[in-house]
């Protein structure tokens, strides 16, 4: 909105919050296995992204604006994904795309955003199924209990939502055992809200902030990006050293804990998507940079 | 712009390229002096400029839809300024609104942007003296021989531009001479060009090539931002010791140049501000993250 004639308006809109947690998140250092602002991957650099955070504006206003979130995320991953990086920011934005609604709405609290993602609808289901083909993202085979289309069958298994009406709700649920972000939406957002409260805590450099928490984060639970990767065994034994590595008191552990796994290429993406989501409603509530 | 139904349109606008640019220019390093990625200063850091990147998204929009360059440079400084690290963008978005407009218009080359900056009007430089009660931008009493009002008059300056008619252009074209980013503006963006033309011709992650835009640019002109804060001299032996340090070709010498400006206090800003312009020229043409 341009105010023609009054002076401009100040304080950052919820989608400019989203857009500032995603850089916010991979700026903060050291965040163990993944691109931070000291740390590249040998395909995946900081500046994809800050591209993808870019790209990602439009659907993340059209969440503000009131466009359907499935809507809203398809765009945003489409937009995300112009750059040769590939996938960064998938997760962290059906995190962002469901709390920057709930924000735009004035209800940016657990119930609030429960409320969001329960209202979801068959429509948003095949958005998200659609916003697969726009994107590599790691996907395994589905867990045989798994009663979801798989979701490698991108736009083709959106005849099967529709007859089955399955919500985004729904196709998510079904995977929230094996899946963190999954288990966001369908608890509401319970690890979210926690880390915006230890930002909002913390002190010192916003990224600083994100960076602890990315840590206390992968100390407490097994990513689950990383089981899908490489197995539950590698994901809990992530959580350990993770856990050693903090209550070591010594930022050298940390530092080196941080380069073994990117020598292991392991790369925790469900904790820095949860991280990404904290910040945003940390500074919804008025963290300030 | 959403689209129902129809998949969603990829590539960047304008808009999207110069909030990009600002954000690949903070990335590059070392970038000597500067906030960098490896780099914060004392009281304005990283995560200051991806703040004041983010705010200034709705007025660069703005510059895109077709809003005037100085409403359009106002609401971008206003929003950019809602961080505590104080002026992070000023200057690159004074090159930036203009280079968006005639992106937009489909007319990005020097006579395309030449023949923005000639169509400002007195509302245009009116806008821009009140973009300075925003922001703590560095400002010196006027030379003598400058005929524009003191900007640090702020809005009260307006009826004096009113009254002598004078345009925008015409504030920038009197103190081309003291400042880097005027004369961008009066010289047909000649510098912000030919880092264009450097970027494009480089090779690597763009943001390392920004970071080598960076000192080839500061080797070649005294930065005005350091004139005016230390004096020519200093800004002359600055260009001097960035000549050595780029010619030395040990990445060492370069660090440590960036060291010592950092431990001097020493912030070539203007010639960061030129690369932000030459990054979203780049963009534009076609060069990619």
């Amino acid at each position: 909105m341009v105010h023609s004639g009054g002076p401009p308006v100040t304080g950052r809109s919820p989608a400019e919050n989203a857009q500032l947690a995603l850089l916010l998140e991979v700026a903060g250092t050291p965040k163990p296995g993944n691109v931070d602002r000291e740390r590249d991957l040998p395909d995946l650099r900081f500046e994809h992204f800050l591209a993808g955070a870019v790209g990602a504006g439009e659907g993340i206003r059209a969440a503000e604006a009131g466009a359907p979130v499935g809507e809203a995320f398809e765009t945003a991953v489409a937009r995300m994904s112009d750059q040769s990086g590939g996938n960064t920011q998938f997760g962290a934005l059906l995190l962002l795309v469901p709390l920057v609604r709930a924000g735009a709405e004035g209800e940016l609290s657990r119930d609030g955003v429960r409320a969001v993602v329960e209202a979801t609808t068959v429509a948003d289901a095949a958005a998200f199924y659609r916003a697969f083909e726009h994107v590599d993202v790691r996907v395994d085979e589905p867990a045989p209990d798994v009663d979801a289309p798989d979701v490698r069958r991108g736009a083709d298994a959106v005849p099967d939502l529709r007859e089955r009406d399955l919500t985004l709700f729904d196709v998510l649920a079904e995977s929230a055992e094996v899946d963190g972000v999954a288990r966001e939406w369908v608890g509401g957002f319970e690890r979210t809200f926690s880390v915006a409260e230890a930002v909002a805590a913390g002190d010192g450099p916003v990224s600083d902030r994100a960076a602890r928490a990315f840590l206390d984060q992968l100390a407490a639970e097994p990513d689950t990006h990383v089981a899908k990767q490489h197995g539950g065994g590698v994901a809990r034994n992530v959580m350990v050293r993770a856990q050693e590595a903090r209550d070591g008191n010594d930022p050298a552990l940390v530092d080196a804990f941080a380069e073994a796994l990117v020598g292991e290429g392991i790369n925790p993406g469900t904790t820095a998507d949860v991280v990404a989501a904290g910040l945003f409603v940390a500074l919804e509530r008025g963290v300030t940079v």
